[in-house]
């Protein structure tokens, strides 16, 4: 499949950021050439760019995407009250219809909203992984792992069934199995070595909540003796491939230790923000320290969307009003968390996270052409602080359109959000 | 002219919160009928509401609505650099065609997004009315008072020129005038007396900045030896009437001076976080006190939009994550600040801030068939959690409708965005 895109501003997101005003060709599932002068190739897919931006799709590094269910089930709640009231009386009821019917809604949302890549930690993962191969989004997809049963599987059978579908999706084109043991307060030393055995054996990343709330620093440190951070580094996880969610509780010595071990962390500002922890990942700190950081919506229940523009501008402005610093984390930062640093998050920087000749075609379109986004002074300021999800009109992933000119190539919106209002009625009536 | 709205789920926003599966029905600028049953009367547009909300159009308490020409010029900058290097500089070459064209991008902007009614203080008010009333948007527009030359005015004219204008538009069906001196910093005690004069004069509101950075608040404690609210009651603008923006560095016996003189507050929490002072209104306290408090946007060129659903997010999740407890200010809080809240502040609760039968139609629609707005669990979450401007399809002010299944009924987007870039980079190049 080949695909050109004509005359429009393209933030190649580059090492030297570089905005290219000219034509973009796709051949296969890869960039072939960014060109200043207009290209005459003929392509399957003739895209106009006149007032739209192109720049790499958004790599969201944290979700539970068939949450997006309980999209607005429970607000307002302490996080105590809402797991035991309604989170997980409803996960107790998960099956894979539903978990399907919830995965396939997060995949519309994000194809409309710009997300090309997304990191999942869920149960029913081979069930995701299908939804996803037919829309065609690019996911890395984390089996849960629990020292109890899970909705899908007894304990007993986790471990095997987890092994079985890495090593069935192992060397898929869109698909990357991770191996998710949930946290340090739900699984003990042994459920994460053996976790850490299947990721090392398959060379595959590694996916758990770290440091989230202050309970969970204080429980672990009571149980273990250590910090989160200590305590995976302890039981042999703080590794490379290993990608930490929130770490909204960690010292600045555990920063040293996260870069030392070469591992990721996942931002995720919004549900911080409304689940009220408290804590979010200190991300000046950590980028100075060189450490890799991604953004993160995390599950659309404690959100409410999976926009990750909304998330860079709640990113920008969290750190900002923090600090009472107007120049912390300025735009073209914070962008590059949403893009590159998701990338190298996942370990995928050589193909994701910029637009090069020869980089693999997993881009957006954003049209400008709007009242909130003009007039335009500096395109990246108006991807963080004015754009929302809703201004993408074109996704690309692997080369392949999924929704062009706001149309959907591979899902059907109206089935989709049907099964999903009667699948939602039915897990919380 | 009348207008009917078909089978839609209303959200009255009155005082039992009440929603209605129903039809609403709107004469001249009234709403004549909010009904259970389908009414089946002849209207000049009959709108269909299946899969949409209908609620009371936001009111945007704090705006500088030209501004909206200066989106993205000067981001991530501190305050002092951002106003010497960035507004300053541009605001001294306004001119009246450049600051209708802003108005009419913002005003084009709120009604896109579903803002019915605004509070603006900044020059030029007298074009910016005669735009808004073309526009057919609801304003209450603060003509700024300085101690020195606007650049409208020279200081001398200042005082009759705004007397002028008061006289002028006092009568208006759309336009309310409101006497703005700009600050405690910029204005004298006498500025600040004479402004008053004419708001007691003409008994119309009176609006400004209050205690927005730490700076201010010690400067006029330096200067006249109290803090800013102390000030303004010691010169007497601490009244019935008056609208102080921002409010971010205020003590507790502040608010109950507050609450004691009547005065109500604009919180503006996304530019507030942008700017990154440290301060907002702690809204909390001053709901438990009793005073009226709205929601703004601020200026464009500090937020950078004028969407007040993001706002809406912004205030729930600033105060939750600040007091590191999820129940604060719940969904439905934070929908009665940008609806009802903004109608007290302007002093026009019996008419603004809740769909009644014999209250004035200022509303709007919401388009729920979307994925980032499927399932539907509660209509309230969806909008402060997960809906953006643009979801807006419906604008009416005054039973007018403005917009129409997105369509502009009163303003021509593609010349007024043309323009708009055009004067933006004549301005800032």
């Amino acid at each position: 499949m080949s695909v050109l895109i004509k005359g429009a501003t393209i933030l190649t997101q580059n090492d030297a950021r570089q905005q290219v005003h000219g034509d973009l060709y796709i051949e296969d599932h890869r960039i072939v050439q960014i060109s200043k002068k207009p290209l005459s190739v003929e392509a399957d897919f003739k895209i106009h760019g006149t007032k739209h931006l192109v720049l790499p799709g958004f790599i969201n590094t944290h979700t539970h995407l068939p949450m997006t269910l309980l999209r607005g089930y429970g607000d307002d709640m302490l996080l105590q009250d809402w797991l035991t009231k309604r989170i997980w009386p409803v996960e107790a009821q998960l099956t894979k219809k539903r978990i399907q019917s919830g995965a396939q809604l997060g995949l519309l949302e994000m194809i409309a909203s710009g997300t090309t890549a997304y990191l999942d930690m869920y149960f029913f993962e081979d069930a995701i992984a299908r939804i996803t191969e037919k829309a065609g989004v690019r996911a890395f997809l984390g089996f849960g792992l629990l020292d109890f049963d899970t909705p899908e599987f007894p304990a007993a059978e986790l471990f095997p069934q987890c092994e079985g579908f890495v090593k069935h999706w192992k060397d898929h084109d869109l698909v990357t199995p991770v191996v998710a043991p949930h946290s340090t307060y739900s699984c003990s030393p042994e459920t994460l070595q053996r976790a850490l055995e299947i990721a090392t054996k398959y060379s595959i990343p590694l996916h758990t909540h770290c440091a989230e709330t202050r309970d969970e620093v204080y429980d672990t440190q009571k149980k273990y003796g250590m910090r989160p951070v200590e305590h995976l580094k302890h039981t042999g996880l703080l590794r490379q491939g290993m990608i930490l969610a929130h770490c909204g509780w960690i010292t600045k010595s555990e920063i040293a230790e996260m870069k030392a071990a070469g591992v990721a962390v996942s931002h995720c500002p919004v549900s911080n923000m409304k689940i009220a922890t408290g804590g979010f990942a200190p991300v000046p700190e950590l980028l100075a320290a060189g450490v890799p950081v991604g953004l993160g919506t995390d599950g659309a229940a404690s959100n409410n969307t999976l926009d990750m523009m909304e998330t860079m501008k709640f990113t920008a402005l969290m750190h900002k009003n923090h600090r009472w610093d107007p120049t912390i984390l300025p735009a073209q930062t914070v962008l590059d968390l949403a893009t590159r640093g998701g990338a190298a998050c996942l370990g995928a920087q050589q193909t994701l996270g910029s637009l090069q000749e020869g980089k693999t075609a997993d881009l957006i379109m954003v049209d400008l052409h709007t009242p909130h986004l003009t007039p335009l002074h500096d395109a990246c300021s108006h991807l963080v602080y004015a754009a929302r999800g809703t201004d993408v009109s074109t996704t690309i992933v692997h080369g392949k359109p999924l929704m062009v000119e706001k149309k959907f190539l591979t899902l059907d919106p109206e089935k989709i959000m049907e099964q999903a209002q009667k699948d939602a009625q039915e897990l919380t009536s």
